[in-house]
């Protein structure tokens, strides 16, 4: 039960929108790799690591503020733990884009892209939800369709899990085909896990300040 | 040093209490699927995955009571920090009994029998400890004995580390077994550092109340 | 804004400063593992494990002070960030040199000896920046290197996932010696990685207290 000696510090929501918006760019991005030539990717690569340090910068600036700001507009730590866990959506999502071009993999399995596919819905839903955390109202409908999202997410990825053995995905039997295209998946399941975080950690903020 | 302008809470006692028994229960359905017969495996299983439901339920009981209640037991901090660890257990031992289902995985390696049967005294033993919390009395024995514990279950996992490369477990020297096997014991060692976590939290909470 | 009810206790320094000399001790082990024929290694690796042993019981002696000292000379929580961030450092080193005995590893690419020349450069900069705490001067030289330091281990780190897969290591094309030397280098990267996260622990510290 925090006194709130001044005004409260509106930059804030105005910063976390900012770095949401930049994992809407990334999802996409990520999409476009997914979908594109294998020799058009590196390009697109360029593109997504950009966005990730644009994205980096913006955490850098929250985190900043935050160490000098004494009356925030919510708890520090949960402006902490949101900031760091929007910044881990990019990171996984700029680290899934570069495997997929480190590892030259060509035809990614159909279920790829619907994991990637919901890091888009997330990353949209996200983007729309951070300039409602000032007034902290209709912020229950986002939480709850993230992580819906997140379990459809789980499950296309554990029936990848159980294809990727049988040879059932382009990687065919090859262990290192098969090694290759698991770890693209697993960096993309994490994806959606900080994704879900992100959700988590704005529902902890509402309940709060309800 | 918090004042204590009410009588503390008792409930998050029961709560804690509660979340563990699940432990328990978690613990030996997994023990059930690794000594079943594969074709009953995925019945176990699916009990296994309410089990981490309803867990998952009293998880997030806790979490709104901590965000709705003024004056806690003890440290908010260490109460969601608590009620975190005792998910992750769970969540790891369900991972890892639908991991033997999803890949279909004949008879296990008897270390890994060894393995789930740390996790199993973990769990007992932190059910015992959960009610303790209300007094702060006897929890010293508990923490001890995990770490205990969790040092023997890492013992287990190198040396089933070094075997599985060498074709020494049910998977022999097939690339693709063996990566299915190794992440199962992967997720087991994960589970054995949940519960040191939760003793270990335990522990913190203990130290602040001496 | 705590109040400071009585001279900041200045053990804490001393303890930081204790926790990373082990890291130097440990970096530089980990370096005559990676440079020792495999039939020595064995030794060297249980001098690092004492060594972890060692750095354990320090971060031990900090958390229990922490949880028993009123005033601290800075945040509580970031002296617990700080503390198991060092801890985690260690972890990850031991674990790399027991995975290279474990695993019976012969020749190592020359990318894993850069990796762990990074580490013990990160091991020497945060021994030194450690009794810089006291008077929080001259702390940023040492975070600016070590994200720098960070940058460089990420870059060899990712040369080598796109070279082992391709037969461009030691492990040539055998799925399992590939699997075990990624193994290898994945922790050290962690460990790369620790580093940063002590060095941005730091700079939190520094931007509150400035």
């Amino acid at each position: 039960m925090r006194l709130r000696l001044t005004p409260r510090d509106a930059t804030f929501f105005d910063l976390f929108a900012g770095q949401a918006q930049y994992l809407v760019t990334g999802a996409d991005l990520l999409a476009q790799i997914v979908g594109a030539d294998p020799e058009e990717r590196p390009t697109i690569a360029g593109r997504l690591r950009d966005a990730e340090h644009d994205a980096d910068e913006a955490t850098h600036t929250i985190m900043r503020r935050l160490n000098q700001t004494f009356v925030t507009p919510f708890d520090r730590d949960d402006i902490y733990e949101l900031a760091s866990s929007l910044d881990d959506c990019m990171d996984e999502m700029e680290e899934a884009g570069d495997l997929i071009v480190l590892y030259q993999l060509g035809d990614l399995p159909k279920q790829v892209v619907r994991q990637v596919g919901v890091l888009q819905r997330c990353a949209e839903l996200t983007a729309l939800a951070m300039p409602r955390l000032r007034s902290m109202q209709d912020l229950s409908d986002y939480w709850v369709e993230v992580n819906r999202l997140e379990n459809e997410a789980d499950r296309a990825y554990r029936k990848l899990l159980a294809g990727i053995y049988e040879g059932k995905t382009p990687a065919g039997t090859d262990p290192l085909a098969i090694m290759k295209l698991k770890e693209v998946i697993d960096v993309l399941e994490s994806a959606a896990d900080a994704f879900e975080k992100v959700a988590n950690t704005v529902e902890t903020i509402a309940l709060k300040e309800a």
